[in-house]
């Protein structure tokens, strides 16, 4: 792969000199075009040629106007990111619609670095791929422009460089980890990167290896390139449109006669004796896993999807009130802002990991892609199909570091829930008001049906299992939620 | 004032029990309505009862819809809050229109702790609350509803407390630092909190002092007031609404005949050879103060002001241009997002600034309140006028913890900014299309004029003075900036 770039090319000054005023008035004037666009753009530059990274991100600077280009050169995470899965700092540096980002050295040179450096075995390695396959394809399919430089310097050239650079006082600063570890230990890095770079070379997010030996060729070659890849999207050609190429067409569902909803007893109850007991047991046991995980730093995550009325609120409540109100936050999914909604639709739920130690109960979540906007038509198919492997590959981030992630499905049959429509008629709390829009939704029955049993089927994992809960009877709901947030809290502080 | 809290109140379980449940659905039903507020709270809840602090705050996320309440117990600053002004933390944590956040101990609880423990002197105490006083008062005037309550533990009843919770194996983890040092440093803490609350205790943001000693009293009082201040807001009364409260008139800003502009010498120039060399030269030691900058943690902040076509851009690109890209960042300021306009406006700034050693550059910036929003008539007198104090104690918080503040208003004269707009309707860059409304806005020159004299003679401090910089002449207008940006960077790293 990266013997194919060392071709040598250079490109004379006066050629350079003669190209240059075009390219960099085309380039602001695609920038300029970009802020009416409805897609982001984030540019990698990454490679073994560390200090070439460098200077090309200043000389993107140059050309293009600084201040529509954000720049994130990713160092040492701070520890606000070391506490929250590894993508975390990534995610909250994305650009909106319209912006464009230069992301540098990024997620391939931390997985290289970690690899080299034997501080992830070869497995981790191939998995880390894995995530970052999913990442890319993730933000690629809702439409980012994702243009991915790799910067190649012969090992030669390498030396070469390393040797000028040390002598030079303003410069020798920058040699440090990075360039150095590459020479040192070229036979060990050379094969990841040629591997990490095959396996992430995908169709939605290419990788373009730029040989860096002569800095005007890599200027001209990154600079075309990604003037080349705004002119194509703007234009929609297919090429840049990663969102228009389809993948395989999806398995269909196949419902079975009896779905795990049908399956689900809607008559278990629970006496309000039994029940009092119960409670007092599970929130004496959560309070005390939940001091044990703050100690630890183990954060966990709560999901809370079910019917309208099927009382998800109040199974919430009874975790809370066993917890102390630094410990845990409630995050209720309402329409996303306009910030939101220039971003990817995982981008909102994202931003609101906690850091180490605390609990995260969604009132609603990220399964509103696969619910509510397949059902009511928000999300199109190819959106809310993709939505499956997006939302595994989310949560099993949180799973591989321990935090546990438990997903709960209150389940209820339309007749229970028609009568707690009514009983909230004469409720004095506002919140609990029914609307019109409440009773129409109950016209949808069989289909969000259909699109829960989907979802359970696809996104009930290993790690991050559905939980229905039979909840026609309420004390009997919220005691199985305890039960099963304990069981979890358990296993992850142990 | 606290002997006038030590009443010895407390209520009885019956009336306790007798009041509640309509307490309780009052208060849910305040939080529905503020939904459709056009204001944020900010409920601070602080006092020398560290264990009462946590359980009220406990309650009230009992007694409320806990997926409406924010709360941010603020302990041990993370490193991306250390490397940032005191206050950020709190800035990026503020509620937007509409929500409700609950901060625990928050400013009052550090500045105490930090003086009682000696790690500052009494004048810097002092300097503390100076801030506290006027970041309240900077919430309170653009519509914040902040009620701030202090819970007070008579001392005999602090002793009984910590005695007891000691024993308590679930309690007796959180009795550390605080309440322990409270007890211990009775004599020093108190008239410490004395000071801060007699100082802090505004018109427009009170303190409530509330007995803690009862529980059933302390809830009860909290409660009320929460439910008494949110129904005075929303009916508009006028204890609750601070930003009626005016201040006495503001001084009228007299124009002197020879202002600052009119004085400011347009005529100077420079050749192109000494521009060259001059130039070079800066830009050279620009970059050495950038990399010492860097290595010392020192950030700085530049500021961008100036009539259009004034040359902002092009004096910005020239500094850029010598620094490394991953040390600075441009920041254009253009029209507010959604999330940013539910916010206090001095928000959207806050929220960049940057961890330490950077540059941060802003294109436009903060003083749109005082020039383009006053003279457009999109702020209201009173919300222009109050803008000057708040910006001079934005910028004091930067420049008190050693962060340059840098501002340049470019100046040109009507007749060059008409050639200058002239010219660029033949530039083949997009971004530099001049419209009709560029015109149009020449029409304004004097009152623009009066605003900018008034800007610069009210927030030119001694820390973060403006320099109005000749720019009918580019070249001379970027080495002044140059010069200056030299001057303050070599201070700084010293």
């Amino acid at each position: 792969m990266f013997e194919a770039a060392e071709i040598g090319r250079t490109e004379a000054r006066a050629t350079y000199e003669g190209r240059l005023p075009g390219l960099r008035v085309d380039l602001l004037n695609a920038q300029f075009d970009l802020q009416e666009a409805k897609f982001p753009v984030v540019v990698l530059v990454a490679g073994d040629d560390d200090l070439g990274c460098n200077a090309m991100v200043n000389v993107l600077h140059e050309w293009m106007d600084a201040r529509f280009l954000q720049t994130h050169v990713f160092g040492h995470p701070s520890d606000e990111e070391r506490e929250r899965p590894r993508f975390w700092r990534y995610w909250r540096a994305l650009p909106r619609s319209g912006e464009m980002a230069l992301h540098v050295r990024a997620w391939p040179g931390a997985a290289i670095a970690d690899r080299a450096r034997r501080k992830i075995r070869k497995a981790d390695f191939e998995s880390r791929i894995d995530h970052i396959i999913r990442f890319e394809d993730t933000l690629a399919r809702e439409g980012a422009l994702l243009i991915k430089f790799w910067l190649h310097l012969p090992k030669k050239e390498l030396q070469k460089r390393l040797a000028r650079t040390k002598k030079d006082p303003e410069q020798n600063w920058r040699v440090s980890a990075t360039d150095g570890a590459v020479f040192e230990n070229w036979d060990r890095v050379m094969p990841l990167a040629e591997r990490l770079l095959s396996r992430t070379s995908t169709g939605t997010a290419p990788w373009h290896v730029v040989e860096s030996t002569n800095a005007r060729h890599r200027n001209l070659e990154v600079g075309e390139t990604i003037l080349r890849l705004l002119r194509q999207r703007y234009a929609g050609s297919s090429d840049a449109s990663p969102t228009r190429q389809r993948a395989a067409a999806p398995v269909e569902f196949e419902r079975a006669p009896d779905g795990v909803l049908a399956r689900t007893d809607l008559t278990t109850s629970l006496s309000g004796e039994r029940y009092d007991k119960e409670l007092a047991k599970r929130q004496r046991q959560i309070r005390k896993l939940s001091l044990r995980a703050r100690k630890k730093g183990v954060s966990s995550l709560l999901v809370f999807e079910g019917w309208d009325a099927a009382g998800k609120g109040g199974a919430i409540r009874r975790i809370t009130t066993a917890l102390d109100a630094s410990d845990y936050r409630v995050i209720p999914i309402a329409a996303p802002t306009e910030e939101e909604r220039a971003h990817h639709y995982l981008w909102r739920f994202w931003r609101h990991l906690p850091r180490a130690g605390r609990m995260l109960i969604f009132d609603r979540s990220w399964y509103g892609r696969v619910l509510v906007e397949r059902v009511e038509g928000f999300a199109s198919p190819e959106a809310w199909q993709r939505g499956y492997a997006e939302i595994r590959d989310f949560e099993q981030q949180l799973t591989e570091r321990g935090t546990p992630v438990l997903k709960f499905w209150l389940h209820i049959d339309p007749h229970t829930q028609l009568e707690r429509f009514k009983a909230r008629e004469t409720t004095p709390y506002k919140k609990y008001k029914i609307t019109e829009d409440d009773y129409r939704n109950r016209d949808r029955w069989d289909e969000y049906t259909f699109a829960i049993e989907e979802m359970i089927a696809r996104t009930s994992t290993e790690s991050a299992p559905w939980h229905v809960v039979a909840a026609n009877d309420k004390k009997h709901a919220r005691i199985e939620v305890l039960k099963a947030v304990c069981r979890a809290l358990d296993r992850a502080v142990d």
